[in-house]
């Protein structure tokens, strides 16, 4: 596939994120405009509810676009999803007739503020990289214990918490938390001391589930992509998390970018899931290419400064798919539902600067990283901007995420001040 | 606090579990009505949607019962909470002048189909009953290593699965999962051998929270209590919750009670939580009495068996309050929300007959207990129906949980078929 052309001139610049052939969805709003679903095109979102009032959009009896959030598309299914988007990829063609009554429905993405494209049902966070889980266990139990037995056998997760999941932009407060050190005897409530960033992808389930699902039916089953930041606060986890897994340390904010990739833009970028080292049982072994080849970075911008990239990867690294880990997620007969969040787990790679975390990247916090200003991190400061960047590299175009950050401020005084 | 007298007069017998002290909140449908609120009062149901429309309820400008759930009810908040329980008083009361007007808005219970009586937010499950982690501690780490370190400073939890939260009465399917025998190299997909129930109480969150709230502020967020049994198949659980915590292994059903107890009605039964072995943080101390006195039973009756009691507690047995729990879940920052559902954690007592799981009671299925019949069980077998029972003993008066049953079928011959 090579580039579609749009008449939207910015969307055929070379490079550019949101070309024809990407159509992410998002919900904005602007000084005059209420929030309300869009698709991105070029430097331009096509407002879709102006264009469903309009009878240019009229795939559905009901309104698909009265509400500010993208579950209602999603609910509809698989069918509906194609045909919204050919109509789009039609509406916004080089040579389209509806392009006069379409170009008033473009706002500038200068002009627009971003919310959640989702109503977020449930949040569930994977574990399913095995560079940034061989790293944590090599840090936590030694390198010859590093994975954990069931690890090669299931993707392993716990459930996040959905009220916590915030759009690109948002500020995240340092949060504080009991926490203990190791050379004190009892725990203390303090602010965190040791704040991360994820770096994730999160899959965003489109269909319900009523039993079990196969992992060629739970692929069929998500919408698109999202890039995820699982902020973590490593001294409280490391206190709080035995036996039953991170609470308070993943409950102060889960970031995301405001666009939703769909898996028909993802399509050409199909990549197969690693060699498994163990062969899966049947209900996960992989079926088909399931895994994306999507670029990923991370960028520390500290207050007033300008960013570092502190990370580089790909989303091929990963060893389960989405579509497996969402099979997993299925098969206690879990009913899953539109608009859940499926976090990848942090996508490290094998060499140093691919590594999705400060935990990593640092070495537990033993070997600060140096920024291009010199510098250094062990962990996050307060008063930085973390940034992650997501692109898939086509023929002669690109399929873009746009971004996911977040500026971390200082802890509040007195949490319980009102 | 006596018996409050009402002139319908099933909920003046003695020990009725809904005399006018109690007015529980649920959803119900009958053949001719549409799933709404009620209260429950005697062997009746007062339909609150039909006493707003008749204008008997009028405590808002915009309707409170035109949903199927009491969510909008409680975000109101507790000024309202108080206003509305103190008209359904008056109304229901002995010499009430409404009788003949409310009269025609009572529901039989027996001719009513109850339904979960809010949306469930989000569903947390804590650990925080002192006998039960000292039990499970001892089977699985040894005695001397039965509580983790962190137990006597926090209630420590995690995040289960609101999709799965279901009302009493619904079956319950045996699951598959993957499990690993200790006499197995590798893991296999098989239904659940050991599936169990938790004896536990389920906090209703009604206010939401922005920022950490006290202890305080937590008891006062919480709209009423209902009876949870937290299904749990432990040989999943085994093999899949390390590092993360419990995830399938919870994940296939959570029953609770249809009847929402307030804390109003509670009120009468508070208790102190037991005396701290280790002081609490300053955000955890105990400011009052926040625990309850509540008599609860598990019952198991065999298909078409009658049903023996195999357990018999007391809430008053938690080492941590829900409000306690509440108050922890928001110190980094999480926001909590009204319909947020908060597990006490299994609860058990000092003996043996107290213990709220089977696992517990039959020592890791060690030592299966014998049933009136004279049958035993380790696990719960396919055809069994669970109940749980909750009562506070009021002066002359009982506030009843009702029940929260549930019958568990055997698993699916196979979980892909469809």
């Amino acid at each position: 596939m090579t580039l579609m052309k749009s008449w939207v001139a910015s969307a055929n610049t070379a490079g550019h994120p949101f070309p024809l052939n990407n159509l992410p969805y998002g919900v904005f709003s602007t000084e005059t405009l209420d929030p309300r679903c869009g698709v991105a095109i070029g430097d331009m979102i096509f407002d879709c509810r102006a264009a469903e009032e309009a009878g240019l959009i009229t795939l559905t009896e009901a309104a698909l676009f009265d509400v500010p959030f993208w579950n209602e598309v999603m609910e509809e299914g698989p069918e509906l999803w194609a045909a919204l988007r050919a109509r789009l990829v039609e509406i916004l063609a080089e040579d389209a007739p509806q392009r006069a009554e379409a170009q008033p429905m473009l706002v500038p993405q200068a002009d627009a503020q971003m919310h959640l494209p989702c109503l977020v049902s449930e949040f569930t966070d994977f574990y399913a990289g095995r560079h940034h889980a061989t790293n944590v266990g090599t840090m936590f139990r030694g390198a010859e214990n590093a994975l954990p037995p069931n690890w090669l056998h299931i993707p392993i997760g716990y459930n996040g918490r959905a009220s916590s999941v915030v759009v690109s932009g948002t500020d995240v407060r340092r949060p504080w938390g009991q926490l203990k050190s190791p050379d004190h005897d009892r725990p203390a409530f303090l602010p965190c001391r040791r704040f991360d960033l994820e770096l994730e992808m999160g899959a965003i389930v489109g269909q319900p589930s009523d039993g079990p699902v196969t992992v060629d039916e739970a692929d069929a089953m998500i919408f698109g992509y999202v890039l995820l930041n699982d902020w973590s606060a490593r001294d409280i986890q490391a206190w709080e998390y035995q036996p039953l897994g991170p609470f308070q340390a993943k409950a102060t904010a889960t970031s995301i970018s405001p666009w939703i990739v769909t898996t028909a833009a993802l399509e050409p970028f199909r990549v197969d899931c690693p060699e498994r080292e163990v062969e899966l049982l049947d209900h996960l072994k992989d079926t088909g290419p399931m895994l994306y080849d999507i670029d990923l970075a991370v960028t520390l911008a500290p207050e007033g400064g300008l960013p570092s990239e502190i990370a580089r990867t790909n989303y091929r690294e990963m060893y389960y798919s989405s579509a497996q880990q969402l099979a997993q997620h299925t098969t206690s007969g879990c009913p899953m539902n539109p608009g859940d969040l499926l976090g990848s787990g942090t996508i490290s790679g094998a060499h140093t600067r691919q590594r999705g975390s400060l935990l990593e990247l640092s070495w537990g916090g033993k070997e600060p990283i140096t920024l291009e200003s010199g510098e250094t991190r062990a962990f996050i400061e307060d008063g930085d901007t973390i940034t992650l960047h997501g692109r898939c590299h086509g023929d002669g175009y690109a399929i873009g995420f746009g971004t996911c950050e977040g500026k971390v401020l200082p802890a509040l005084d007195d949490p319980y001040a009102r």
